[in-house]
């Protein structure tokens, strides 16, 4: 049994071995320069905990953590130019250090040596890996593409908001852990179970962010809190604050929309906020998912002690470990 | 046995049937649009016909024939991005109808698309065609890298620029053509062969393409005669003139790529190719590398009848139909 940080210096140490080619500079210097900027390495921790559920030995689920954590790193530079987000971790982001065409590039490239990471396992390992690969793939970038389009309108839907959230983040936690399964020898219902415990612990995980980023102890907290209501960021807090306000209190939020003023905008959403209690309504929403990641969990017929690591890699996301 | 229209035919019902997702709108109606802007479909005619030298039901390979014409239209839409164009096969190119930021994501979203029809084959034959398909996706990620690298240099060797040809251009023909072998039941060392003479038929075919932007007859030339010369692309051509000319020649050909009026350019610069002898030289390269693929099919174990139909499609593609 290994301790999360394990599982991460192990993924870091086999990131800085990838020995991808030295040339066209352009195409791969910036790939290299992504892959070093840090970040937690959920995902390929996720796969490696989930085939050491399974199997004794978590390095042969390597090449597809790598995958995995590869994928992550392509769909945020493309990400990132499309956002035009000028910082990715506290650095200047790939189109920002270098420009838009070596982040699609790069990226495209990013993403090809993800599937040759999948390539490396065996045809019957490849035939459960690569359709599963595919189909979360597709739905990252749908959710991505509905991220972009709630921008614009201004009706979005609660369960809406849910299904963006699912497919542009969570479905990749459920990949991570399922593919970690299949490797490890898992039954496909094991495997499946598995999925749906990162879906929702993904969802749990997303809208723990919403929160926080109102809510927040600025000491504590990494980005700017207020970030989401200063650029009108249609989250869970919102969309149900909304969903639930009269028309004196949506007359307040899309006058607040328009607030030039930082504080008074922050501190007015917030006073909505608390008029129609959307925290406990949030946490409500977010302890529902979590409730139900653990209910997958505890499905899959293996030991407890088996699962420890997966519960305690839970506890952490969601800040339940103190 | 099929003419190349039979084919051409069969895979457009193919794609017309593909059957997307109609949601999100933005993600996947560009991506329908697109590939309704028609192209000659060489890549899965190349794959059908290739599968069909070895078996008698070509729609086995059908999916492979897929994968490689969506990969084709994935690198377009963003190549246009990056080359800042405005047309493509005479319509608007995505970035222009829509945006950039369309363009990035739904061409992702044609590559894993790509990806999910190899997907559809049994495990084994997935082992086989999976690390084949990524070496030549990342082999045009390079090549296009290397396209743009070499806007901005004025050193490129002969041997650089045959190099980013065949990695940008030549190596899906050959991927093409392998796939469709290795679908078809072919021995490996008929699929390297099949796969050799797709990628020196692509390179003859792209050397014509340098000619041709030179001294076509405008009537019958889809472009502009000598757009390749006003644009001061490095072209085969233009890399051998300045690789032979003379200290006189080469401050002339320094001055032209200056020269704001297109027909003193366009001229001027025939005019030193004539000196040169650079046409003749060119079609001696192209001749060559022609050769070889007629070498290397004729060295493939079967019957000349049965490989008639690629070597009607390399008259055809090198227009020596007539």
């Amino acid at each position: 049994m290994n301790s999360i940080e394990n599982y991460q210096n192990f993924i870091n140490t086999e990131i800085e071995n990838l020995s991808l080619p030295k040339e066209p500079i352009q195409l791969y210097e910036p790939i290299t320069y992504f892959l070093g900027l840090g970040g937690k390495k959920m995902r390929p921790v996720l796969t490696l905990m989930a085939c050491e559920v399974f199997n004794s030995d978590f390095t042969i689920a390597k090449e597809a953590a790598l995958a995995v954590e590869l994928f992550h790193n392509f769909s945020l530079i493309h990400d990132d130019i499309m956002d035009e987000a000028p910082l990715r971790r506290g650095h200047e982001t790939v189109h920002e250090k270098w420009n838009s065409n070596v982040g699609i590039l790069s990226g495209d490239a990013l993403l090809i040596i993800a599937y040759q990471k999948i390539a490396t396992y065996k045809p019957a390992l490849i035939g459960e890996l690569l359709p599963l690969f595919n189909q979360t793939a597709l739905e990252v970038c749908e959710g991505q593409q509905l991220d972009m389009d709630f921008e614009s309108r201004n009706n979005v839907a609660i369960d809406e908001y849910l299904h963006m959230i699912k497919f542009k983040t969570a479905v990749l936690l459920g990949c991570s852990l399922q593919m970690g399964a299949i490797i490890g020898g898992s039954n496909s219902k094991d495997a499946q179970e598995l999925y749906n415990f990162g879906v929702n612990l993904g969802l749990a995980f997303q809208l723990q962010d919403d929160i926080l980023d109102v809510y927040a102890d600025q000491n504590k907290f990494g980005k700017q809190v207020g970030g989401d209501i200063i650029a009108n960021k249609k989250t869970y807090l919102l969309l149900k604050a909304y969903e639930d306000a009269n028309s004196i209190q949506t007359e307040r939020l899309n006058q607040l929309a328009e607030e030039k003023d930082t504080t008074t905008k922050v501190n007015g959403v917030k006073s909505v906020y608390t008029e129609l209690d959307i925290k406990t309504k949030a946490e409500l929403k977010m302890n529902y998912f979590y409730e139900i990641a653990l209910a997958n969990l505890e499905a899959i017929s293996i030991s407890s002690s088996k699962k420890q690591p997966l519960l305690d890699l839970a506890h952490f996301l969601m800040g339940r470990d103190q």
